[in-house]
């Protein structure tokens, strides 16, 4: 058997793998899987690359072909057990004679759940939770997604030091670089979807679409907030570069030469639960909401922000639009807690990350 | 002769031993020196500890004792050329026979200034500029006072993810964390006078004293910018621990029992810039400037913050005091720009240090 320490570098190695999934499974997961072979060596590696492909576990079987045997497999997220549009991986695993099966994180998903309990009761070694909290994050979207039933909701803005996302006068571009500003076309070309308010869209008309150079602009969808129908005709949102959606309320009358979405109404704006859950039903596991800071904060006072990455630039304006409006918060022991997940240096600017504190902090 | 990469080593090293001086040197800069012998070796390091004590150059020398001849001193300050508290140091590196001296920054002082010139007419060889960045930044105080005749002034904030201070209802205890506010207290430690606005001794009635577990608490004087003499006797900020001094308007009428100091007024309050003179002829060679928000908008209006220090905590608001107020800027160009130092982690905070900009960043 592996050591703990062997079974920490391969499972390491399974999610660093599984991360070269990311932005192209949904619905599915991201999943990483190693082979070893008897001698504890490495067979076979693979990773799910995109719904209806293969799955990880079995590229990295297919690659280990005959050493798989007697071997071990190390996987991050538990195998399926499900034919779906693949066999289920437990039975691949069977077949190629894997005597242990080392799993990060189990899956939350009752339909494909199971695979660690069928390769136990056919007298394969399980072992569950190796590098559980690294193989969560790179499959952050998915695992929201499964157990809430919900898309993952990643909030953006850029602002200054002092949290202005523009001056005064309501001049704003550019307050990060262009640096920052790359990123956040890699960042929309990760997601599914791509929300704004109907304000971010008559103050700023922007594309909404991710444009990397290099990579493929695959057609994430947009989406607009969007009470009234007041998105303009000749909107760039609506000039099919992407599929886009306008939300809006029941009851609204318009012509709008668009794709509709009727919601409830809810609070001071549309429902945006019911937003999610429509948008889950088209297999969108992971919204970009790019504001802005009235949306945003309705996101955030339902409970509805699963990330926040901030571009903040190194510059102070001491007056201007604040980059979040209300959040629905009065006093200190209310605010929207988070945890730092990341910081890097982004041209001149930074990138913050940060996620949701488990549970508020105590203070003396 | 050394290598390049021998002298930015040894330099690096010099830098290292100058650190160890901050907060204590005032009025003098910070120094470190690393002399080797005639092989290369290092025969001797020192620090200028505190003003009247050996100059770092001295205190290296002795150490070394013969094997300085013939041998290559590092200094990341230019040697003084005057008989100050003590002898020349370009004197003492002569008469120890020091073959060549490598300088990282020249002294803009002129009193000081000439060690270079003297040393190279005795023959020896000088080089300057090697590792002069790291050098100016850790002498970055000094430097400011000795080149503008004011203070160094450092800026610290402490706010959420969305440049808010306190939530809507006034609260705002605490938004970062002990670790944040222990690490403020070094920092106060460092500084020769902290200033704050009247604003702020009303609404928090701050001690401004620094308390850092361990070390001997230095008396740093304390500053209150209040024009009309508002500060209450019994506010702790007079409480004794420390010198206090109150600045206030020209003609203001009180009988406050505390050190006054008179300002003519300049804008919405009292001048600052003579402010900061008045304390650099009280040898006060760094300010660590605690807000608020209306008495650092008008620092950084008068352009007069050289350093930022932000405690960023994981958390948002919404709504709330602005860290930060009017700064005197209408439009995005007008932006008071800066370029990130440092970043790092606090506890669950983050603190984001920064100097203004070189030049306005060209915006395409
Ligand atoms: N710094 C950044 O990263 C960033 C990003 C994006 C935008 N911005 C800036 O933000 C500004 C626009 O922001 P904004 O706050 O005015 O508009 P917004 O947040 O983009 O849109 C708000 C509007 O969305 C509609 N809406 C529908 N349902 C809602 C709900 N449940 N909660 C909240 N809103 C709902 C409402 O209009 P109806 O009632 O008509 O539906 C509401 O007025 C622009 O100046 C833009 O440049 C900055
Ligand atoms: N988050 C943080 O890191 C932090 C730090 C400190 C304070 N705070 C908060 O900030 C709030 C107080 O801030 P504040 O903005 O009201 O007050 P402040 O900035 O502390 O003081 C402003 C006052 O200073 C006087 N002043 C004199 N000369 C001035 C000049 N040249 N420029 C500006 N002001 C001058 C003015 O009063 P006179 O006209 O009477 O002289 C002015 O109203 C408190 O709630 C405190 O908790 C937060």
């Amino acid at each position: 058997m592996e050591t703990p320490a062997q079974d920490t570098a391969h499972m390491a190695r399974a999610v660093e793998l599984a991360a070269h999934g990311r932005g192209g499974t949904s619905p599915n997961p991201v999943v990483g899987c190693v082979i070893l072979d008897a001698h504890h060596d490495v067979a076979g590696e693979g990773f799910h690359a995109r719904a209806g492909g293969p799955h990880a576990e079995i590229v990295a079987l297919r690659q280990a072909g005959e050493r798989a045997r007697g071997g071990t497999a190390y996987v991050t997220l538990e195998p399926c057990d499900h034919t779906g549009r693949t066999g289920p991986c437990s039975q691949a695993l069977l077949a190629a004679g894997v005597g242990r099966v080392v799993i990060a994180v189990a899956d939350p998903n009752p339909e494909a759940a199971g695979g660690a309990a069928r390769l136990r009761a056919h007298g394969v070694t399980v072992e569950t939770g190796v590098l559980a909290e690294q193989a969560e994050q790179v499959n952050a979207e998915w695992l929201t997604f499964a157990r809430l039933g919900r898309p993952h909701v990643t909030w953006k803005y850029a602002a200054t030091l002092d949290g202005r996302s523009a001056a005064a006068d309501g001049t704003s571009q550019w307050i990060t670089s262009p640096e920052a500003r790359a990123d956040v076309h890699r960042l929309r070309a990760r997601s599914d979807a791509i929300v704004a308010g109907i304000g971010t869209v008559l103050a700023d008309d922007p594309r909404l679409t991710a444009r990397t150079p290099g990579l493929p602009e695959r057609p994430i969808l947009r989406v607009v907030v969007d009470s009234a129908a007041r998105t303009p005709p000749a909107a760039r949102v609506l000039d099919g570069a992407a599929p886009t959606l306008v939300a809006i309320a029941d009851g609204t009358r318009t012509d709008l030469k668009a794709d509709l979405l009727r919601l409830p109404r809810h609070d001071d704006g549309l429902d945006l639960r019911r937003l999610l859950a429509e948008l889950a039903a088209r297999d969108v596991v992971s919204v970009f909401l790019e504001g802005g800071p009235t949306l945003a904060g309705s996101f955030l006072r339902q409970g509805l922000v699963d990330r926040v990455v901030a571009y903040v630039a190194p510059a102070l304006l001491g007056s201007g639009a604040a980059a979040l409006g209300d959040a629905g918060v009065r006093t200190i022991a209310g605010a929207h807690r988070f945890a730092f997940d990341d910081v890097s240096a982004i041209g001149p600017d930074l990138r913050l990350i940060a996620r949701p504190a488990p549970a508020p902090r105590r203070e003396k």
